[in-house]
């Protein structure tokens, strides 16, 4: 398990994600090692290496991507900083998985890619949905015909747990919330691509926190050019349960995704059935976390391309970016005029 | 409507369950007509045929019998006056819809069924599952052979109202009860019979009552001549609604039956998810039991046998018999052996 | 049933909708009785009549709005005729039950709302989903504050059968089918009024037919008063079923409506599980049609307004408008700013 | 992770479930290290080994007992030999994880919990449903007075494949796959025991094998000491998928367990609603799987007693025999009066 061909690979941002990242890598993907994690907080990296039997820790992110020994860097860092980061670790020669989103501006999504394509390294983003075997069914289903062709579509995504809004980027709801149904969307309308988006959002759960550009309620409908229209939707405040859910119609069927039940469970009393939810993303998609870094890894072992690429977390990108240009300007906006946020919210 | 060429029914009993009934062949089936109601009670006809329209009462159900305008008879009285109304409707000339049982004992049953052919009156028993439009699809799908030959059976009733049990003759869970159970059984099994019959009872939801001979509980197995296996399942309480749900395993497939929600609408809360479910029988079955009165006015119109006859009764009372010997006797016994309850149940 | 004393009401329009309103009328509703049907085809009102029982027909509709006896009109014509039709059936004194979409221009609805007032009769307009069991305890325990305040809501229809495009009128999508669906969403979200409203839609059906103003899919957002976000959303094609479905989420609790399955049989085979779906509106919504009747009636004979009126139809109405206006002008239109249909669709 | 102070594993068995044991000894359990494995198959253990980097290996049983450095063996041989290794074992000093059935003869399970007891060894029996989240809590609900006092029970078990007759012991439906469901619904009423059983079984999937003893469709009554009466039910061919469901109906309620979906996709179309079905065991109860082995390694780390006994696999085996006892007299059996199974079948 743990010989020396195995593959090493290095963790970059020991945080909650990250943590859960680093078991995957150490414990559950054969030929697999974590051989070192890196983060600039005082003693994070060297926690967590404790306990997962990790034998290197850096605090300098430069330190770990000149570690001549690793082969693969898994980059779980605040979205601001993953583009760069990426075009360093290609510089160093690394494959990269990212979490979503790869970038914030389609500059620099294009800089990462460019990175990653001219040092011929593996680049893959985090959209985990796509290892879900739901999900998985669907898009082949989809591909395969069984449904026609897809006319609407929906992918939603609602967070039990608000978090500290101080703390919150502005554009968060956009950007790393339902850059996911974004990429869900493409997924379930393969071969095709969006051209048209419209944005309604506003702050519901937490209106004190609007003036702090705290967006936390938004829909968005998006024309692609087969014709088909999606809605994607998200919230920070579910209190029922994590909420992901999808729909597509197609032109000779439907499917339908999601599942909110914790287990198969029911029951009955004076008031009706009832059954528990799921509360934790990290519940929900468990074996799909796994799997996206399997994908990964094999995709660096065997040198190909994985299925999830650089250029699908851009198509993303352009997406969300065109849904907070809409925000700012009321109406519906083409994909890829607006290449970056704008500073402001509209009031 | 109310033409003179319209079907004339009688109706003989008018408690909770009779007045539902009249509602229907009042003013729910085209062609019929609520023509006279009996109950020896004083002004139970007369009140339920003021609220309805109905033009004639009798407190004697002979007259009722007597009365030339009426061509058939629908009877819901105590099970244990229906083979005897059932034969003298017969002799009557009156075609007969009796609530099940048909009878108490199998020479009942069989005088009655003998009353019925030679007076050439159509004989239909109130097994209202049968015209439910999940069961019949399922007896559909079986017959058609879409699962294979019927393996594992399962039928259950679970009823949200525990009556007074001083009101309830010994036997009720079996000859009232899993009566509409064993029928099912039979219906989902086509072609083939029972043999052979093991029961377990007791009086679980109320043990002070066990005393005066009620079993409140009970599971019976069946051996049916196909091989298959059946369960048949009845309890008196079910604080959660009213439940009544079926099963069949064949060769090829399975069949699942029964939903107790009330509604379409799901809610979702800190608790997880919750659905109301369905608190009576007249609610969970309201268009079968519609339908089967539909079936027996137009068996009478066309001169036809029912879909469901004095026969099919009988063999269902085989069943309950056998079962409430299983009890008296601790063992399996064979259907048919049994023909009539016996006095006292073992201690 | 039919003593004098009984509610007469008078059919208008005896096509495929008509004829089952009037089957409810003729024998659905203790008190009421259905006492003339007037529709301008040949033989249409007569055919109808014979039917059901009925003894007055009229090819002149005028000839039924004259008629003294009748004290209430149910309107099921064409749509561009229903805000005139109401206009003169409250100028002769009668109470009216109209199908949706009760006119197609706001001062239509005006115009027909006050001649309903002024001639003190009853007016209610055909949203029957609000009659649905599922759709009125949702309502209710919105009301109650089950779920907090309503933040995100969806609404959606689609049609089994696509109709003869030839035959549908412009906007159809948006004034007879989203109608109902931008009702459910003013009653799912009790006390708000909507505000701003954008709309996509496409003819995906049946591309070829976009040139004659068919739009067969649409996806409508809608902005309240409370903040909630809403999506309307509608096709004419689901080849697996009449597909009618409802979420609300609000900042306690969520609820979701809506089950296409017939019954409650589950078949399982080698393929896995399978369930029929429901394929006609009148079907799924069998119930609440009759519902809505047996309400309109009862608040005629109780001189009281229904629970649905005339203002509720007019709301839907300017959503529908501004939807409209919103496909005309590529953008987000204020409800209220689009008083009518433009002529034709933006290309 | 590989640690020396990591608690040592044997693994005796490298069949088909001793290769999915090993994997999760090997990978999925911190603190946890495969050190041997033992298969008396020429090579067999050996290939296991290599796969999962286990250091040792033998053919010899008896070898790996003697090994000093393993302090806890799991045992997956067949049936028959389980209790004379659980013994052996006991005697070498080594805590016990063995599949289930423990023992085929109560005479066996006793030396077998006994030697357990004087080694002062952890004895836990392969009973995963248990540690499934939805059969867990169940029984926590269940416990804590959900549902008031159990009155009605039901488990199954149905196995999507049938294997070679000529390879299946006889009574096999009922020690080893029935043993399943007699242990939940002890499970399931916690404080009680099964006082008295009747079965029926017989060959119906493959008829040809009856005369060889096998018995594949079976149906168990069993009461409990509270009253209550159970269902146990299997079926060695449901070519629909791995069904495993439980239900239990108690005073105050009702609870069910089972989900056949392999993920959260429908798909609909022109037949209605479809979904897919989980087809293996080791999909349905992977993580149960992975659980009951972490509450043994962490039961024999911290010397305590496993939440699955040693005696509770006597109960469920007390129950199987008296089950098998039941099909060879044909009537209803005591517990504990059958204490070995019979050589014949019952013609």
């Amino acid at each position: 398990m743990t010989s020396p061909q195995s593959l090493a690979v290095g963790l970059i941002g020991a945080g909650r994600m990250g943590s859960f990242h680093a078991e995957t890598l150490a414990r559950r993907l054969p030929g697999v090692r974590l051989a070192a994690i890196a983060d600039p907080a005082p003693g994070a990296a060297k926690a967590l290496a404790d306990r997962l039997g990790c034998p290197k820790t850096y605090t300098e992110i430069g330190d770990l991507l000149d570690d001549p020994e690793i082969e693969a860097v898994v980059i779980v860092t605040p979205a601001r900083t993953h583009a760069g980061l990426i075009e360093a670790a290609a510089r160093a020669g690394k494959s990269v998985f990212c979490e979503k989103p790869m970038a914030v501006t389609l500059d620099e999504a294009d800089r990462a890619i460019t990175a990653a394509h001219e040092a011929g390294v593996v680049l893959q983003v985090g959209f985990n949905r796509r290892f879900d075997v739901g999900f998985r069914a669907a898009h082949e289903k989809i591909t395969a015909g069984d449904i026609g062709t897809p006319q609407l579509l929906r992918s939603l995504t609602r967070d039990p747990n608000l978090h500290d809004p101080s703390r919150i980027p502005p554009w968060t709801i956009f950007l790393e919330t339902l850059i996911h149904d974004f990429d869900v969307l493409r997924y379930l309308n393969p071969g095709s691509e969006p051209v048209e988006v419209f944005a309604m959002a506003d702050a519901l759960v937490r209106p004190d926190f609007k003036d702090h550009g705290l967006l936390d309620t938004a829909v968005v409908t998006i024309r692609f050019d087969n014709g088909a229209i999606a809605t994607a939707e998200a919230n920070f405040q579910a209190v029922y349960g994590y909420d992901v859910r999808g729909e597509v119609k197609g032109s000779t069927g439907m499917l339908t995704l999601g599942d909110l039940r914790s287990s198969h469970l029911t029951s009955y009393g004076a008031a009706g059935a009832a059954a528990e939810c799921v509360s934790y993303d990290q519940d929900l998609f468990h074996a799909a976390y796994v799997a996206e870094l399997a994908e990964f890894t094999d995709s660096v072992r065997d040198k190909r391309a994985p299925s999830v690429t650089g250029e699908d977390a851009r198509a993303a990108l352009g997406i969300a970016l065109a849904a907070i240009g809409s925000i700012a300007t009321g109406g519906a906006v083409s994909v890829g005029d607006v290449r970056e946020s704008p500073v402001t919210v509209r009031p």
